[in-house]
């Protein structure tokens, strides 16, 4: 499993994804879900990824080699928008599935990927989608300005009480960390580092990315102080008197 | 979807279950999932279920008859311990399979079905299993003290940050109907009214049921002081002085 989060802000874009992959308990291993495409002054574009890894991996890289041909069907670097981006992303979803998706029925194995995919084409508008494993996609909206893929359930109470589309960068980082932080202390198939990138809307060149480690003394102070406050809020709760 | 959660503490048995059941979003209605067996002196068991209702309701069913008949293979009340009690609502669960399995699987239909039981005999230890749909079960410790059942994620995290078997019982309410206050913001699928069972350990006279609806004042104001305390705590997190 995997967990990864996309937040559309008014400030910005900031995503975030765990490392660990695992076939079994007994493989475990650790692999980057962050594709930040970032080689072309006029467009930050960012891809996470989960699910299958040899599916989502194959996505990728068809996506790297169409950069590398310079082939116009497929070339996230010249799309015109990010609404074109999200559908060469489906479309290489797509034609994986074409290829490999009868050899995974046969052993019955399911066709399971999902892509976070958002950016901004300068002079354009900042855009996020959640890409099926189909190819199809949703966009993310002011109603519901993030989207997460794989292990979402653990941390989504926490997105859903504080974040909206005016939280501020800082916020919707503390956010998703206390997010994930929910989500390691639940479940194993979730694990460090994570990457953090940041895109602020129309300021392309000050993009940020981040790797949060295993000894890193801001997560670890945010997992600790969430922690205890839990524990503190709860003990003010009023007892239920009704109780025998 | 339902959820269901059961705590095996020092101080007793605390059960709690939600009350929706769906077929589809266009086919909600509300279900018991908690059944109590209070009519011996000597005992007091819970069953909460979850998963396809016409198993659930099929197995509930079946044991009522056991009882009627006074089957001693399956008589829940003349089982000499909960061990048994748990083998007879698994072997219930084997007895649905063999006869429905066949036509579920023919329409498609997962053969979907959990149970939390617990209760204790009296002069005997108070146990909690989980069975499954295979009809084997689990019996809890105290490393991990509670099972829950159904749509349990978002709902973990509070339970496995304050849960252990020496949590109070009136600490342990508290702990479910927050657990169960992330669930319903966060799923459509588990709602209002909660079963609540309350049985202190060896003194099975005192068993107490509680129905926590709509506009239960307590329920409410846990959940307005929870939410407005997650919020104030965020608010406290230090900020991430390294984002740019």
């Amino acid at each position: 499993m995997s967990y990864c989060l996309g937040m559309l802000l008014d400030a910005g874009l900031v995503f975030m994804s765990d490392t660990r992959t695992n076939a079994g308990v007994d493989s475990i291993a650790s692999y980057r879900k962050t594709f930040l495409f970032d080689e072309k002054d006029d467009r930050r574009i960012v891809i996470l990824v989960a699910g299958n890894l040899a599916i989502t991996q194959n996505v990728i890289s068809r996506l790297e080699e169409c950069l590398e041909h310079d082939d116009p069907t497929c070339n996230i670097y010249s799309a015109t928008s990010m609404f074109d981006v999200a559908r060469i992303v489906g479309s290489a979803v797509r034609d994986v599935f074409k290829e490999e998706g009868e050899a995974l029925k046969a052993h019955g194995v399911e066709f399971s990927a999902s892509f976070i995919v958002g950016g901004q084409i300068a002079g354009r508008r900042m855009r996020l989608f959640n890409v099926y494993s189909a190819g199809n996609f949703v966009e993310a909206t002011n109603e519901t300005p993030y989207f997460q893929i794989g292990e979402t359930k653990y941390g989504k109470p926490i997105i859903k009480r504080v974040l909206t589309p005016r939280t501020s960068i800082p916020e919707a980082v503390k956010c998703g960390l206390v997010s994930f932080d929910s989500t390691m202390n639940a479940n194993l198939s979730v694990g460090l580092p994570l990457d953090l990138t940041i895109i602020p809307r129309d300021q392309l060149g000050l993009t940020e990315s981040h790797l949060i480690a295993e000894d890193d003394p801001y997560f670890s102070n945010i997992g600790k102080i969430w922690g205890e406050g839990l524990r503190a809020l709860f003990a003010t709760l009023p007892d239920p008197k009704w109780v025998r």
